[in-house]
C-alpha cells in the first residue's frame, strides 16, 4: 500500500444510510459496500447540506454551505464566481473527471457577462461545475407538455439503449424506467402502481451497471496521470422500478415498518404543512410503501452488487493499492416514515447519509473497519480530496467551510466540530403559498451536535428539536419544551453566530489577515503621525531630506 | 426639466457630515452644496455599509452589504462573480465611467481562473469595479522602504504636475501633499506637526480642481450618449494639508469641540481597545487636533469651492436640466471625537455621511430643499441610479440589497426600512490580537433604526446601545443597562434574521421563485404519483398509450 494517487468519488442519489446492512439493516444485504467499510472508516453521523439533489451536491462540490454558495434548489444556476473540486484538484495537478450526474446548471447570465464561452475548456468547466467531463448522465429523461425536464438528460445512455436495438424515441423512459404488460403497453415508471413490476430492460443494460462500465472505462483510460473520478449514480432515486430479478427480490418481511407516530400529523406547522403534499401522502398508505419498496431494496441491491464489479475489478488492476474510495449519497429517502415522502426535510431519514472512506495508505491500517461517530458533513470531502491531492485545505479555509477527514482515517483524534448544519430552502414551493411566507421567509435551518438537533424557520415560528441520543427516531419534538429553553437557546446562539460567518471573504487568507495584525505598513502610509521621529526612522526614510522648489506662487492656468 | 438622462455621482472621502453647513456646521460655510441640497433632497439619515474606503465602496458600487459582497477592508479584491454599477447601467444603454478614485482591487486569481484577460474590455472593466475608465487616480502615491502602496497611485496626476513644472520623483508628495520650508527641505503632509502649513502647490493645481476638470472634460465629451460619471475626489481624506490660501482660513475660533467624555475611556472592551490605536491616541491630543482641523476645514472650503466650479458650468452647459446628480461620502473622520481617529468604528460621526441628491424631473418638484430624515444606506443609490437610467430595480432585489430613492424624491411615501446595517471587519488590525479574536472573531455589526442603534461584536462581547433620540452625540453606552434588554433583543433579533438573509441567491429572481410556487411541473416529473389518473390528463400525456416491445430477455452481453 502506499499513498493514495487517485480518488473514486462514488455517490449514489436518495440511497437511505440505513438501507445498507454495514449501517444495520436486517434484510437488505449490501456485502459489496459492507466490504469497502471493512476495508475504511464508516462515518455514521456524515451529514448533507440540503436535503435536495442540487443544492447538496453544489455544497459538497464547492465544500460550502448552501447559503454561501447560493444555489439553493434543483436547476437554480450555481454562481460563476464560486470555486469548485476541479479548481482546487487541477491546481494540484491531478484531473478532475465525471461519469454521471451532477445536477449542475451553468450560470448562464454570469458566463455572458465576463465573456466566457461555453464550449472553450474553461467554459465547458464552469458549466460542468468544474469537472471535464467523461459522461454527463444526469439520469432523468422525464417529458411533459412543455417539454423534456432536461434537454441534456440521458442523451448517451439513450444512445447506447438504441444501439442495443431498444427502439424509441426515449428508451430511458420506454425501457430502462417503464415495464410492459402482454400487449406491449408501456407501464411508466413514474406510476407508483408500476414499482413492484420489472423494468422492461435487461438488468446488464438498465443505468447502475451501464455508468459502472463506464466508470471502468474512463479509469482504464487515465495511465500514470492521477485522477480524481466522481462516478455518480442516479439510482436508487426515482423513477422507483428495476429489472428482473431485482424486482422480487423483497418483500414485505424484509420491509422495515414505516417511523411515525400520530402525534406527528399535528406537531409544528411548517412540518405538518409539509406532509400535506402529494408525495407525503402517497407514501404514508401503506398499499404505495409495498411497492415502492421493493423497488427501492431492488434498486439498492442492484447497486451494491455493481461496487462489487467495481471493487474486484480495482483489486485485479491494483487500483485499490492506490485510489483513496468514498462511497456517499446526496440525501436520503423518507419512504413514508415521518408521514413524509421524498427527501425536502431535516430528520435523520433524509439528511444522513452512509459515507464511507477507503484510504489505501498504510497509515490508515489503524483504523481500517472501524465506525467514526463524530458527525461530519459532505462539504469536509473536498477538502479531504484536496489533502489527498497534495495540497493544503487549512490554506484555503477561507473559502472551504469544511475540514479534511484524513485525520479520522489515519487515527488522529481532531476536535470535533461543534456541530453541523443542513439548510432547506422552499421558498418555491407551493408550501410556502400555503403558510403565507415570502420567498425570504420560506427556509429552514438544522444545526446539530452529537446530542441535539435543532431546527430554526424563519418568519416567526418556533424552533423543532430531537433529543437524538434517547430519540434516535426523532418522533417527538421538544421545539415547545419550556424545560429544553437552555438546549435551544444555547443551539440558536451557535446558529447566529453560524449565519453570520464570513463566508463571502474568499479573496483573502485567513494566514495572510493574521500576517497583516502583526505587521505595520512598510509602503508609506502614515496614519496619526505627528512628527517623523515619532516613529521608526526607516519608516519614515522615503519622506526625509526631500527637495523641492518653491511652486506656491504658480500663476494657475487661464 | 425632464427626466433626468444622465447621472453625475459625485463622493468625497472621509467628509463628515456636520462639516457642512447645509448640516448645520456653524462656521464652515458650504453655500454650493447647499446650494445643491436646496434645489434637491437632503437626506439627515444615510449610513454607509463598513467604515472604511474600500470595503464601504464595494458596498456602494455594488448594491450590496460587506459580508454579501466579501471585499472586507482596503485592498481585499471584490470577487470576480460580483455584479457593479457598470453591469446594470450599461445594460440599460447608459455608460458608466470612473473620474477620480474607487479603492477597487482587482481578483486576479478568479480573473485568472476564469480566463478573463485583464487587458480584453471585460477584464478592463471587471478589473476596475465595472467602470470604464476616464481616470482612474486614487489620490495615494505614498512610498516607503517596501516600495509604493498603489504602485497605479495618482501617476496621471503626477504627469500633470511635472507638466506644469513640478519637478520631482513623486509630486504627488512633495508639493501636493507637503509644505516647504525656506532652505527647500519638504515638510511632508504624512506628518500632522505640518498641518497647519500651506501645500507647496497653486491651489488651482492641487488634486481638487484637477479633478473637476477632468470631470467637466468627460462630460464634454459625452454628447448624446446617457453617462452616469463617478466623480470621486479623495479629498478631504489625508494627507492632511492644503494649499493657500485655504491653509489660513480657519482656527480655534471655528472648531467644534471634541465630542467626547471621560466616561468613554473606560467603556466596552473593544471600543477600548480601539481607542489604544496610535491614530486615536494622536487625535485625542488638542494641538494634533489644533493642526489639523484648518487643513481638514480647508480642504472642504476647496471641495465646496470647486462644486460652485462645476455646479456653475452644469448650469451653463444645460446638463444641469437633464443630470440627476448626487453628493456622498464614503464614511466620516472621528478628528478626535470619542477619543477616536480616522473612521473605523460606529458612532454617527464616522457611519453617517452626507447624501444629497438632486433630480432634474419635475415630479422632484414638491421636494427640492427638503430634508429627508427615513434611515436609508449608501447601497440605495444603486437601485436608484439602475432606475434613472431605466431599469426595475425590483426585479433585482435577489441580488441588490439596497432600495431606490427614487421615492423621496418625488414624495411618495414608501414603507421606510426597518433598520440600517453596517460592519467592520477588523480581523487584519493588530487590535484583533490584542483582544484574542479569531479572524472569524474580530468583526462587529451594527443595526440601527430611527431611535436606537445596537452594535454586536463576536466574540462573547456584551453588545453596545445608543439612544439617538435623547442622547444624540452617542456619549452613554447603554448596552449593560438592564432596563434596556428589550430594546437589544427586539435588535438583536433583527441582526440575526438579516445574518441569514440569503444574499447568494443571486441567480434566481424572487419574481422566479413565486412563480414557480404557482405552477406544477409540467415537463414530465411526476412525484408521488401512484396512478396516471390521479392527476391531470395533460401533465401524463406523454406516457401515455406508449409501446414497445419487451426486452426483459435481452441477452446480457458477454
Amino acid at each position: 500500500m502506499a499513498k493514495p494517487k487517485n480518488i473514486l468519488f462514488i455517490m449514489f442519489d436518495q440511497l437511505r444510510w440505513d438501507y445498507l446492512s454495514c449501517y444495520g439493516h436486517p434484510h437488505l444485504h449490501t456485502p459489496n459496500i459492507d466490504r469497502l467499510a471493512s476495508r475504511g472508516v464508516r462515518f455514521d453521523r456524515a451529514t448533507i447540506q440540503s436535503p435536495l439533489c442540487g443544492p447538496s451536491r453544489m455544497s459538497t462540490y464547492t465544500g460550502r454551505y448552501v447559503s454561501s454558495h447560493g444555489a439553493c434548489w434543483n436547476n437554480v444556476p450555481l454562481n460563476v464566481g464560486e470555486r469548485t473540486m476541479g479548481d482546487y484538484l487541477r491546481a494540484q495537478g491531478m484531473g478532475c473527471w465525471l461519469v454521471g450526474k451532477t445536477h449542475m446548471m451553468a450560470d448562464a447570465e454570469g458566463m455572458a457577462r465576463l465573456g466566457i464561452e461555453a464550449d472553450s475548456v474553461i467554459g465547458a468547466r464552469v458549466s460542468e461545475c468544474g469537472f471535464d467531463v467523461f459522461e454527463r448522465d444526469d439520469g432523468m429523461r422525464p417529458e411533459g407538455p412543455e417539454g423534456f425536464y432536461d434537454e441534456g438528460g440521458a442523451l448517451a445512455y439513450n444512445d447506447y439503449l438504441r444501439g442495443k436495438g431498444y427502439d424509441s424515441d426515449n428508451p430511458w423512459h420506454d425501457y430502462a424506467n417503464s415495464s410492459i404488460d402482454d400487449d406491449g403497453n408501456v407501464l411508466s415508471g413514474w406510476f407508483l402502481k408500476n414499482s413492484d413490476l420489472p423494468a422492461n430492460i435487461a438488468e446488464n443494460d438498465s443505468e447502475t451497471p451501464y455508468l459502472t462500465r463506464r466508470g471502468m472505462e474512463f479509469i482504464e483510460g487515465q495511465g500514470d496521470q492521477p485522477w480524481c473520478c466522481h462516478l455518480s449514480y442516479i439510482k436508487p432515486h426515482w423513477p422507483y422500478i428495476v429489472p428482473a430479478p431485482y424486482h422480487e427480490l423483497y418483500g414485505p418481511e424484509h420491509f422495515l415498518p414505516p417511523v411515525r407516530s400520530e402525534a406527528e400529523t399535528s406537531g409544528h406547522p411548517v412540518y405538518t404543512a409539509m406532509q400535506k403534499a402529494p408525495v407525503c401522502r402517497a407514501f404514508s398508505r401503506d398499499d404505495v410503501r409495498d411497492k415502492v419498496l421493493r423497488a427501492y431494496m431492488g434498486l439498492i441491491k442492484q447497486c451494491d452488487d455493481q461496487m462489487g464489479v467495481l471493487f474486484d475489478w480495482l483489486d485485479r488492476t491494483g487500483r485499490m493499492q492506490d485510489t483513496l474510495i468514498v462511497v456517499t449519497s446526496d440525501h436520503g429517502d423518507y419512504m413514508g416514515d415521518h408521514w413524509m415522502g421524498e427527501k425536502t426535510f431535516f430528520h435523520e431519514t433524509s439528511v444522513k447519509v452512509p459515507m464511507i472512506v477507503y484510504d489505501p495508505s498504510p497509515e490508515a491500517d489503524a483504523t481500517r473497519g472501524t465506525v467514526c461517530d463524530t458527525p461530519v458533513e459532505c462539504i469536509d470531502l473536498l477538502p479531504t480530496f484536496l489533502d489527498v491531492a497534495g495540497g493544503d485545505s487549512r490554506a484555503v479555509d477561507h473559502i472551504l467551510e469544511g475540514r479534511s477527514l484524513l485525520p479520522y482515517l489515519r487515527g488522529q483524534t481532531p476536535q470535533p466540530k461543534d456541530y453541523v448544519v443542513c439548510e432547506y430552502d422552499f421558498s418555491m414551493r407551493p408550501v410556502a403559498d400555503a403558510l403565507g411566507l415570502s420567498t425570504a421567509e420560506a427556509r429552514g435551518f438544522m444545526i446539530a451536535d452529537s446530542d441535539w438537533k435543532m431546527i430554526h424557520f424563519e418568519g416567526g415560528f418556533r424552533p423543532m428539536l430531537f433529543d437524538l441520543k434517547n430519540d434516535p427516531l426523532e418522533l417527538v419534538d421538544l421545539g415547545d419544551s419550556a424545560e429544553h429553553a437552555e438546549v435551544i437557546d444555547r443551539l440558536s446562539a451557535a446558529l447566529d453566530t453560524w449565519s453570520r460567518r464570513p463566508s463571502q471573504r474568499v479573496t483573502i487568507s485567513n494566514d495572510t489577515l493574521l500576517a497583516i495584525r502583526k505587521k505595520p505598513s512598510t509602503k508609506g502610509v502614515m496614519i496619526g503621525i505627528v512628527d517623523e521621529d515619532d516613529t521608526a526612522a526607516e519608516l519614515t526614510a522615503k519622506y526625509r531630506n526631500r527637495k523641492a522648489q518653491d511652486r506656491r506662487a504658480v500663476k494657475a492656468p487661464v
